[in-house]
């Protein structure tokens, strides 16, 4: 077994061409430490294996798939959120536990043992995530026995080790932090992810994990993850393709209480409006990280859609765009091809005025009054679409009600790296 | 201008492995009547433009896509079907006439004034479908003046020439007959459709053409298409993208009636069975042809699900699997990856039991009772996949309902059809 707490940035041939050149440094938190193995679940010569220690106290809510055939983990922490208290989270890459029927469920309860011993702890406090492979049994035997050590050898300034523990195909680590005001107190907000890469043969499964040292009750974190997550996670999209092993799991370890923030308990409360904001920015952060590393990415695309009837129509068009196979491709081949946002739009489901509908690539009206525009251009569009970065603006000219979405182009690659053999 | 009657099947290297080697002779009708041109629309040395020409006393159903950004061809004929009769078909290729404001009402306008005076009718009997790039505007005066020709030199024997005229990235033309009996007189039932194909470079749009002598009521014309575009067009995908301008639309001459098949107005009636079956498998035989014609394809894939809560229920399963890019592209890379199958089960929304679920590729069960299957090796389920036509079948485990899904897979050859750009 062989500790680590943090790697310096290797970009490869095969890095997304977002990938950062330098990993944000994450603030370490009071009261939450990491630490990562290689338990060789799947993988070799990496990290698969992370635990964070949080401290008693610690409070917990989160967002789970909604896939009918979630994961063993999945239903854990359901029913571990009920309790709304964690002092351990556990999470494996390399094997997803879904679909291993009874064994799945026996691999997540000896899991929890073993932490809940590890940390002298209650089992109901263990979250547990697993991401990979889907229908291989997952041997905990693998790693129930290393947990003890990687408990008490747990540090706080690690985010980035636990980070890269928890990647599968992604071509580089998704972390993020914020800082917010609770009163008169700063707190800090810090939190990592995983999506889809390059390299790895199985599904894109979207893990993000947020810690924080604010004193809020798991009532108010679960109020705010509920709001946040439409306008971050709810609106990013490689493929259109749901995990199985979908989970966002915030952490609040309550240690600000102690430089004097007095403990929030309602979501509403004026208190948390700066917290709030700070929270929906760290999720979008992570959110655009994730879509940036879509698989066989060449192109981060951004549609912003106005004008619909409602915020929830928004996005539902927006993801109708960014979720159309036939448009994913025309943007990897730097083709503006707007008849078929059009058409996406009218795929949706939901209420555009066909003599109303405007479309922008970048500042380039394309069409307007539900026809070509007249100032429009092909060759000038065109150079727009050889940009790394598009936008595509929508206006369904039917009500008052935006959403953005973001995504990446469907390319060759991303056909070559699901294709690939498994083994 | 230049008219055709029949071609040879010339089958190249871009076309479709599942292109026919010969196409189906189709079987002409008493009362219709084909000609085709080279407008010169958009494509150069081909026909794209087709005119159907029917008798005085033809009905006529039809549906439309579902799209909220659908063409102007799709509102008139949904205006034409209200009345039930029709007398001319006119469809062009190279111009979807989508997206083109009050310049494209007027060039329907235009066409159904023309083609009205050629046939000598009301325009209330013309019928109108185009197909191609969204979003340019579409010159009627490139085809107008060719309608009346068009009409008087319409022959019965001409339905392959009919089924290239409207093809546009489709490297075969796809054509099915069947024969029916109604009472004692044998009917016949004849038809055509395009997909998706390789070349040209927009939007696949689905328009199919069915005739038929039989003396059917438009209602209950309308009442069979509306239940078997159930189990045939709408159960048949290449990349979930919905056109502008899907149109469906069946024509019956009765010129039967003279043969002494006496007019049935009601769907129900006892005496249409046979002639049901018959519609429904020529629908299911065309469906087939244009998910065996999708874009790209090296494989051909039938999805059916089992054990649902609803035929309904068992169809979003099934499209589920048939529309997720993920799985697709593993099918492409023949791998068996039923991992992704259960995610893509899961992602349905639809009611399964993933302790129940099971899955078959072929006759090899991969996973039973919500886990891999005992009897799974993954050598023998590889071979399998290396075949061109793959059945993957699932039983959802919480009813009896059970449903059939067509597609393909999705390739490196999707990717640069789709990405190539437009010029």
């Amino acid at each position: 077994m062989q500790l680590y707490c943090r790697c310096p940035m290797a970009k490869t041939a095969k890095s997304s061409p977002f990938a950062p050149d330098v990993l944000p440094r994450v603030e370490p938190l009071p009261g939450v430490r990491f630490a990562t193995a290689e338990a060789g679940i799947r993988y070799q010569n990496r990290t698969d294996l992370m635990v964070a220690v949080m401290d008693q106290g610690t409070v917990a809510a989160g967002v789970l798939t909604q896939s009918k055939t979630c994961s063993a983990p999945v239903l854990w922490c359901r029913k571990s959120l009920k309790h709304g208290k964690a002092r351990v989270l556990v999470v494996n890459s390399g094997n997803a536990n879904a679909f291993t029927g009874m064994k799945g469920r026996a691999a997540v309860e000896a899991t929890a043992k073993a932490a809940a011993a590890a940390a002298a702890c209650d089992e109901k406090e263990i979250y547990i995530a697993s991401t990979g492979v889907i229908g291989e049994p997952l041997d905990p035997g693998k790693f129930t026995h290393l947990l003890e050590q990687l408990a008490s050898t747990a540090i706080p300034d690690a985010f980035d080790a636990a980070a890269r523990a928890i990647m599968t195909t992604d071509t580089y680590p998704k972390l993020a932090t914020r800082k917010a005001r609770i009163g008169d107190v700063e707190v800090t907000i810090s939190g990592f992810c995983k999506g889809a890469g390059m390299i790895a043969p199985d599904m894109a499964t979207m893990l993000c994990f947020i810690f924080t040292d604010a004193a809020v009750s798991a009532g108010a974190l679960q109020d705010l993850l509920d709001e946040h997550v439409k306008t971050t996670f709810n609106s990013m999209t490689v493929d259109g393709d749901t995990s199985t092993s979908d989970t966002c799991l915030i952490f609040a370890t309550g240690a600000a209480e102690s430089r004097g923030q007095k403990p929030v308990s309602k979501a509403k409360s004026k208190r948390l409006k700066e917290f709030s904001a700070a929270l929906q920015d760290l999720m979008r952060d992570l959110a655009v990280q994730v879509a940036k590393d879509g698989e066989g990415i060449s192109k981060f695309v951004t549609f912003i859609v106005e004008g619909a009837e409602s915020a929830s129509a928004a996005r539902k068009i927006a993801l109708s765009c960014a979720n159309s196979p036939i448009l994913k491709t025309a943007i990897a081949g730097e083709d503006p091809n707007w008849g078929r946002v059009v058409m996406a739009v009218g795929k949706s489901g939901e209420a555009a005025d066909r003599d109303r509908l405007a479309i922008w690539f970048g500042d380039h009206c394309v069409a307007r009054n539900g026809e070509r525009a007249d100032e429009y251009e092909e060759t000038a569009v065109a150079a727009y679409m050889r940009n790394p970065e598009i936008t595509i603006r929508i206006d369904a000219g039917v009500g008052g009600s935006a959403a953005t979405v973001w995504t990446c182009d469907l390319t060759h690659d991303y056909v070559s790296i699901n294709a690939d053999y498994r083994s």
